[in-house]
Formats: C-alpha cells, structure tokens, sequence
C-alpha cells in the first residue's frame, strides 16, 4: 500500500471497520481430493456473510515465501513487509508491555530441549508450563553475567520469552541460533554485516546461550535456550495518522498485542477466549473507529497438524459472528495473516482466503473457502491492498484526483 | 522476484523441480466459441495431474505486450525482463558455443529474400537448408571486410546465424534492421541513444548489411541479411548463486541452451526429439535438483499458425508425462514462456497457462488448459513469480521473517 497516498485520502468519520484475523486461516486438503479446513468447517453464518461479501485470495510478502507473523501482520496493516522490517524480538518485547528503548537490542527466546550429542530434539522443551518456565527465567535474570550490558529476561507464555540487551553500540544484523528444524545443532549468532556493533552484540549474544547452557544443564526438558528474531526498535508510520482511524487491538497474545502498538494502536483488556475476545469489541464498540481482532487458535491447530481442531476453531468464531453483524460495523473482513496448512504443521505461502463485507460488495459465492474465493471478485491481491479496501469499503478515503 | 529475498532465503536440499517449458504454449480458438490448442488437445495425462496441481495464469513482461523468447524465458527464470534485458543476438552466440567476451558485440542474423522493390518478401528465405545457408556464411565469412574489427559468423539453423563484432567501443543500443513484416523494407540500424559508441556501432552495421547485399547479390532467395537483438554480454544473477540450485537445461534449440548457459545452468547433451529430452532428463536424474526442459515444437506450429500440429504436440508430451511423474519429482510445472495462437502467427501477450503439482497443491479443476486456469487458485500473477512458487512448493524457502 502505498501509506503517503492513504495518508493524502484518509479522512475520519464515524463508520466502523473491524478486521478479524484467524491466524494461519489458510490451509490445504489432507489428501488431493478432500477439502481444506475452511472448507470442511460448518460455517452457516460465515456462509451467509459470503453470500454478501467481496471474495478473493491475499498473498502476502512474496511468491512462494512463507511469513512469519510479524511481515504477515504487517502486510495485513498495509506496510510491505519487504521494506519495514520487524525483529520478532521487538514484538514480543512489545507483547509483554516492555518499554523498549532506542538503544535496546530485543531477541526472542524458545526453551529448548538438546539432546547429548548437542542437537536439538525439541524446539519448544515440550511446551513447558508457564509455571515452569517462569522459575526457570528467574533464575537466568539472577545468574546471567554479560560484560558492559544489562539483561532484562521476561517470561510470554509456555516455552517462551524475551530477553533485552541494553546498551550502547548494538546492532540487530545479527542470524539465528534456532536451526528451525529438529535434529540439528544450534547455530552460533553470527554477524551478517561487516559492522563493529553488529560483530560486538554477536559476541554478547553467543555468551548468553553459553551462559544459560550452563545454568539450565542440570534441568529437562528445557535444558538450553533458542535465540531468534533480533531486532532494535522500528519507527512505523502510525495508524492514525495514515488512515486517521482511532484503533484497537483485541488479541489473546502478548506478540500480536506488541504488533498493533507498534503501529499505533491501543490494546483492549481482553476477557478470556475467543467469546472474550468478542464480548471485549462489544465493550468497546463506542470508543474507536477500527477494531483489529486476532484468534490464534486456528495458526496453533494448524502448527500441531490437527486438522479437527482447526476446523472446531473456526466453527467455534462462525457461531459469534451474528453478534458481531449486529453491532453494525460498516465494513467486515475476515481474513489470516498466512497460511498455516495442519497438512504442512507449519506456516506456508499460500494464498489466504479473504472476506469483505460492507454494504457495496459483488459477491460471487455463497460459502467461505480457498476455492471461491479463487474465484471471487477481489481475485487474487497482494495482502498489503486489504487497508485500502478496507478504507474504501468504508467510505473513508476521497477521491484521488478531480 | 526479488532476487535478494530469494537469494537471503533459499537453502539447498535434495527434492527435484522439474520445469518443463512447452515454447508458446499459451494459445487462442480459432473461432470465438471454440477451444484452443491446449484445451482441444487429448491430455489424460494432463487433465489427471491437473486435479492434483494448482493452476493459474502467468503473464511475462507486461500487459499487452508480446515477449521474446529472451525475456520470456528469463521471467520464467525469475528474473525481470524489464531490468534484465538480453539481447537475442547474445543467446544466439552462447547457443552455438560462441564464448562471447567482454567488448563483443552479438547480433542475430536471418537469410531473407527481398524482391526488385527492395522490399522484403520472405524474412526467412524460405527457411532455406542448413546445408546452403552453410555455404553463404563461408562466402560472407570469406569476403566481409570491416573496418577495425573482427566479425565471426556463424550458422545456428535454416536460415539463421549469429554475427559477433569484436572491436573495442562498441555499443547495443541499436535498433533493429528487421522490418518484422513482409512487404516492407529492411530498416537502417540506429543508434538509440547519443552515444559515440552507439553512433560508431550503427555505422559498423550498416556497412555490415551493405557488403552482405552486395556478397549475395546473385543468390536467391538467400539474397540478403536482416540483423536484430544487438546484444553485449549482460551480467545476470546466477541460479546457484540465487536458489542454491545445481539446474540442469535440456533444449533441442541453440537460443535456449545459451540462455540457459548465461544463467548458470549446465546444459545436458539431448537426444533427438522430444522423447529423447524427457530421455535424457531420467539419464541425468541423480545429477542436478533443477532441470529445465524446454520443448520448441509447440511454438513452431503456432508461428505457422497450424493449430492441428500444435495440438499434436502437446499430446505428444502429454504421453510422456507418466514416465516423468515416475522419477518423483517435488515439483512438476508445465507451462510456456509466452503465448503462440496458432490464430495469430505469432508471439502474443496472453496469459500462459500453468500447472504446479506437488504434494501442497489446492486443486480446482481436472483439465489443463487457458480456461480452467483462469479460475485457478494461483488466479493470475507474474511470470517471475514461477520460480518462487517452485522454491516454496519444494521446501526449499526459508521462513520470512519471525
């Protein structure tokens, strides 16, 4: 989307827009001939919607090119993803109401379970509990020793954390220790510029893994840690001066919720679930203009393979969305970030079905799923374009030109 | 594609991609409730691989535009054709072997008859044989005598050769003496920018195409020269380098083998035919990951606008397709390089129907042709998307972003 044009359009009024994201909504049939979970879900309510609705397949970042959530989402709020960047360490540290600052170094963690030879056999330590690994995080802020830095390790959810770097003269040109699959090593960081800094904060953050391995040796499963997704704060055009919309955020994890203020948007106080998530848009429905809404049950599902699961999770949100219509949004899209295939357990770069309700719609079909919306009258879109349709849809964007 | 992202992302493994390029593919009905080439041809094969694969649409170069086969096969290679521009006089040289150096300057030439007029009324002499275009370029070779630089001449097929001019301070931005058409005359060849070297380039052929009249003055129909595609060698990204691939060409024509060769594929010796292509791909099975197989004869019978020989050969590959299938590929993708209606003659700016099967595919027809990928879930995109969508298809893409 190009944001200077959005911004020389925009203008605000008092109709809603509200975007609902079921990560990782794409999928594929188990076998060739079957159907996909959209597909195979029992969505009378997201059938009917479609019946009134603009359809069509968004591709977000590339061809080919599966996105990780935070180029996913982006691309979803209108920023290419090729040109803003966003360390998945900056997000979380975000998620997590962490006050980044401007010279600090942000790095995602994933206990991690290796196993004698060094390789790693489980990359999240069998989701260990948040309990757990709450412990095991204290003990690594009181042990960790690295020179000239301060270490700030904050716990997210089950195997996963966030450690901050602070101080000076650090860079996020820095790889992965996480090999992403099982059965191989871990990779040291390494510097991916010629930079002192980025030479430097490769040093600090390969001590760190040697240090924790140390002091988690003795522990099982989560007896190393994963570091991934460095980054240092991003300065990203905001919401409200782009597209002049007061927006809020709905989204049971920390990431996404560190994703939407990034860009400006307020995070609601979510009640539990996805019915929480919604009673909270009701709560709220006076007080903003846009509502990003974000289920992560569905790219979860996916991930474990569990084709039934993400089929339940989609039905469990097709039975709330008569409350939602009801509310009188004057634009409805639903939407995922990517796809996540419970065929592929993992995010893939498929093309990701899309819905657009609004009172000015062309529809083609009369059900969700990849296949009419293959066929729909969005055709197939860059996900970057969904804002501006959006916008339009809502009658928020003048004419461009006389 | 972004060559870098692909480049950034890509990782070497040991599934295999097969390309299989049906030159002009993309095809027309001759009457406006008809089928074309693709859709009328007899395919089981096709058709039952169809119903496992995802179709779409490719469009090269831009819209309404007709591709060379240069820029044409090099958005199928990922690359843009708008950026990266080959002179076909340079693919000429590399196709017979030619080592094109630094300061040469390549040229594709056509034997052609022109009539008392001086117009041109056969831009192939007839397609005169190898045999006696053979004996003119010996004759030219003989006689040519320019002043300040070397020219080698060399005979690639019928009535086609390539020049190269090997001088210091030469230049391609020259356009073409070709008039495309018959009935027309041969145009001067002219700089196209105010460069000297330009300027000195047009002189040297013009000169060129002067002594060549006055050389063949008493053949027939061979009794002049037409020069297009002014090439120098052109710097491209190479395939190892860009998706980690060891690729493979299999190619019956010169032109092909020479792009293939500019981009870093190692071309295999081919046996006679089309069988002996798909004969020489199982031979070499175990050798490379890529393998780019590219078939003329469909683009032939479209050039002589014989929709029935088109059909025939596309059948005749469909034959082949099971054994094919049979070596295992990760991926299989069927497609053209541009569209040759047998309707039109010629080379056309319509979208070329394509066909991707791999285990991750989402299916939405059970026939290959224009049509049925029109509705595809690929819906229309650009060509230089294809090697992404191979890449990814493959497992061979990294994750984007975290």
């Amino acid at each position: 989307m190009d944001l200077n044009l959005m911004r020389g359009l925009s203008v605000s009024t008092d109709s809603k827009i509200v975007l609902l994201v079921l990560d990782g909504l794409g999928g594929l049939p188990m076998h060739p001939f079957d159907r996909t979970e959209l597909e195979a879900a029992d969505t009378p309510n997201l059938d009917a919607l479609a019946a009134r609705s603009d359809l069509g397949l968004s591709r977000p970042v590339a061809a080919g090119v599966s996105p990780g959530s935070g180029p996913g989402h982006l691309a979803l709020f209108g920023y290419d993803p090729l040109k803003y960047e966003v360390g998945r360490g900056v997000l979380s540290a975000l998620g997590v109401g962490f006050e980044l600052g401007e010279n600090d170094l942000a790095a995602r963690i994933n206990f991690a379970t290796k196993d004698e030879s060094g390789r790693i056999s489980d990359r999240r330590a069998g989701r260990i509990s948040t309990e757990e690994a709450t412990k095991l995080i204290d003990l690594l802020n009181q042990k960790l020793n690295l020179a000239g830095v301060e270490v700030f390790l904050i716990h997210e959810k089950e195997h996963r954390a966030v450690a901050i770097f602070r101080g000076s003269g650090l860079s996020d040109v820095l790889s992965d220790s996480d090999p992403q699959r099982v059965n191989l090593k871990p990779l040291p960081v390494e510097p991916m510029n010629g930079d002192a800094k980025a030479e430097k904060s490769s040093e600090l953050a390969n001590d760190f893994i040697k240090q924790a391995n140390a002091i988690l040796a003795g522990y099982h499963p989560a007896n190393t840690v994963l570091l991934r997704g460095f980054g240092m704060y991003p300065a990203l055009p905001k919401f409200d001066e782009t597209y002049k919309l007061r927006a809020a955020a709905i989204a049971g994890y920390p990431m996404y919720k560190g994703l939407a203020r990034l860009v400006g948007m307020e995070v609601l106080e979510e009640s539990e679930g996805i019915a929480g998530e919604f009673q909270t848009l009701e709560e709220n429905w006076g007080s903003y203009d846009f509502f990003f809404i974000h289920i992560k049950a569905t790219d979860a599902a996916g991930e474990d393979g569990d084709f039934r699961r993400k089929v339940a999770v989609i039905e469990e949100v097709d039975v709330l969305i008569p409350d939602l219509l009801a509310l009188g949004p004057a634009v409805l899209a639903v939407t995922g970030d990517h796809a996540t295939p419970a065929k592929m357990k993992n995010h893939s770069w498929h093309r990701v079905p899309f819905l657009l309700h609004s009172e000015y719609t062309l529809p083609t079909a009369s059900s969700f799923g990849e296949r009419v919306c293959a066929g729909g009258s969005l055709g197939v879109f860059v996900a970057e374009e969904i804002m501006g349709l959006l916008m339009g849809h809502a009658l928020k964007l003048n004419r461009y030109g006389a």
